[in-house]
């Protein structure tokens, strides 16, 4: 089998730990199969190099941050090709240049484009384990760039599926995608499997555990993912196309996610084209907005509510700011001091009856509920921050409780 | 003008050395030159980069370590072009690999085959400053490689000849080169110019200022070469073909090298050919021989005494060992506590009674001579290596004292 692994950075923080992921990297290269590594930065490494960046200029270009923190995983193979060379197996540590990454010029937060992959394949040919430096890649000018948040996880995907391996294993703190975060909520479940549409609601809704590219990814072009723990040699969760019933709970999983704010444009007169007007400043300006909400306000003017990432609120108020008088409205408001929580399962079309569950669990517990939001295999509710996480374990006791 | 300046790990060690540096390079390129900067790895970065090598595998592939290496200057070039950004100048870092810097495979020394600098020459028609990270290439298989000692010198050198530079500039921690080495001998004067062949003979007898692969390289495309200092702002030293009678004096100075070991191949039989077999063990060694010595020993037999460098004493005596029986010799012994003195001027050809001088001066001293060798221009001798300071003393002061 062709198989690609994926540890992050806190999987080969010191060199006890690179001991360790050599381990499972030689325990699958011995077992037989052809073996692609793909690494992240050390621990604190990358952090360490924005420190050090910053204290030169605390606001350097994109291009130069990318030439810097693409040493980050440099330094991560080629340390693990010596672990590798010490337990006498054929290794050979690539940058992104060398793979034939190519991404767009988005500095910082670049999209691949293509993978050539034929240096990878030559050397799996020579029966190497090839170890291939994460998060980094070139764009058309030959410039390096970084693929931002998740990079990693998306380049172990996007080799997976230009060679397409039989298997793209992602290592990582925790063993597997649980029903809700098992550091928070007692009686958290191991999921064994989950659809890929059901992992991006889960990741997006702050699970953690995989960023959504590489789940976008992942599902286009079809790559058997796995979660998997790299401290404790047991199964992860699977995450693919479809999951059988077996395998199946009605809902996968319970999330919070607190990195979102609540803008409000107060005011607004009862006219059409304003709500258009509102959502094509936030569209000019790049900010994503989630869940919407458009309610009565005094004197038959409406408010109109949405949630954006909290990192977007200060630009979202700024640009709605300029337009106060244009729009007619009073003013703009944040709320910074909320929370959404979603609980996410594939099987929730079908099955009636979840959102009553949902809103008794909060109900029981007197958690007001703000804005709701629904899809077909989710259903998220906008609460006090200060709520989430007595929510999220009310609502899994619901769901998880008695099973 | 066209401008090449190289700057070492020290004057690169921290941020304020960073924005020390980011004000000659703006000082030249404002005032109007085209400039490429050729950075070393800052400070430690390489020696704590080997440490974490060496906790992982005391003895890891010299490709790996390459991989692992480069990262120093990578580093050095983006923190560098962050600080010019910061004072509004145009600049952008670039690679080995970017710059298309070919080498041969012979990782951790690899030589320099071309250098294609198309991407150098595009960035400077955009009137940006250019920065190189020093010390590394790529082989023909597209893998990194480094130069080894003295390979950010050697970066400059070829990019300068390359670009056909009107200038390359290295900036050091000293601020020229020295009729003798300044922090050890007082009087030590300033050579406002040197010629490549003194310059060589110097480098190689441990001044320490360029490496020789640097100056090899710079006499053979004819590249302008200025030593200097990167803390003080005055002349340094310029190596070129020829120096005019006025700069020039009859000594360029007087170095030593205490890195050197003497073996002594004890007890050989006076038959012909015996002096090949030990100079042939060497060749298959790789082992570079210096000064060569044939005394006569005990009861008709002779010894064979020669230098190498202190590295290579112990190959030296393992790889002789191995043939004692087969030249019929007694035994080799290994002396590593003597240093090579030397004085070095292209002038001394034409004036006779220099080795006379040099020879008085350590006679008044009583330092017994070990071995002689002579050059064109230079003139070394081996003595005790704890009368090596007092040496250079007293010769530099034959020679330089009165003027």
């Amino acid at each position: 089998m062709l198989i690609v692994q994926k540890f992050g950075g806190s999987s080969v923080a010191d060199s006890a730990k690179i001991a360790r992921v050599a381990g499972i990297i030689a325990e699958t290269y011995n077992a037989g199969n052809k073996v692609v590594v793909v690494l992240s930065a050390q621990g604190d490494t990358t952090d360490d190099l924005i420190e050090k960046a910053h204290e030169i200029n605390p606001n350097p270009s994109k291009r130069e941050m990318d030439v810097l923190l693409s040493v980050g995983e440099q330094i991560s193979v080629s340390l693990m090709a010596m672990q590798l060379e010490r337990l006498r197996l054929p290794a050979v540590s690539l940058t992104g240049w060398q793979i034939g990454l190519h991404t767009n010029s988005n500095y910082g937060a670049a999209r691949i484009k293509t993978v050539d992959a034929e240096r990878i394949r030559k050397e799996l040919d020579k029966n190497r384990i090839v170890l291939v430096a994460g998060f980094q890649g070139v764009n058309k000018y030959d410039d390096i760039t970084t693929l931002g948040r998740g990079g990693s996880d998306t380049t172990a995907v996007a080799i997976a599926a230009v060679l397409k391996a039989d298997k793209c294993q992602i290592y990582t703190d925790v063993d597997g995608v649980y029903t809700a975060d098992p550091r928070k909520v007692a009686g958290a479940k191991k999921l064994s499997a989950i659809t890929y549409n059901e992992m991006l609601e889960l990741a997006s809704l702050g699970s953690q555990v995989l960023h959504n590219r590489s789940v976008e990814l992942a599902k286009r072009y079809g790559v058997d993912l796995e979660v998997l723990s790299s401290y404790e040699r047991r199964p992860g969760t699977k995450v693919k196309e479809v999951v059988k019933k077996v395998e199946r709970m009605i809902i996968s999983g319970v999330a919070k996610d607190a990195n979102v704010a609540r803008i409000t444009v107060v005011g607004v007169p009862d006219f059409p084209g304003v709500a258009f007007k509102v959502f094509s400043v936030m569209d000019r300006e790049r900010i994503n907005v989630d869940i919407i909400l458009q309610s009565a306000g005094k004197g038959g003017t409406n408010d109109i509510s949405f949630t954006v990432a909290a990192a977007d609120a200060d630009a979202a108020k700024a640009a709605l700011d300029e337009y106060v008088e244009s729009i007619g409205c009073d003013h703009v408001s944040v709320d910074r001091d909320i929370a959404k929580v979603s609980i996410v399962g594939a099987g929730m079309m079908n099955a009636p009856g979840m959102a009553v569950r949902m809103f008794e669990a909060l109900s029981n517990c007197n958690i007001n509920i703000q804005m709701i939001s629904s899809s077909e295999i989710k259903l998220s509710v906008v609460i006090p921050e200060a709520d989430a996480d007595r929510a999220v374990s009310a609502i899994h006791e619901k769901f998880f409780g008695e099973g």
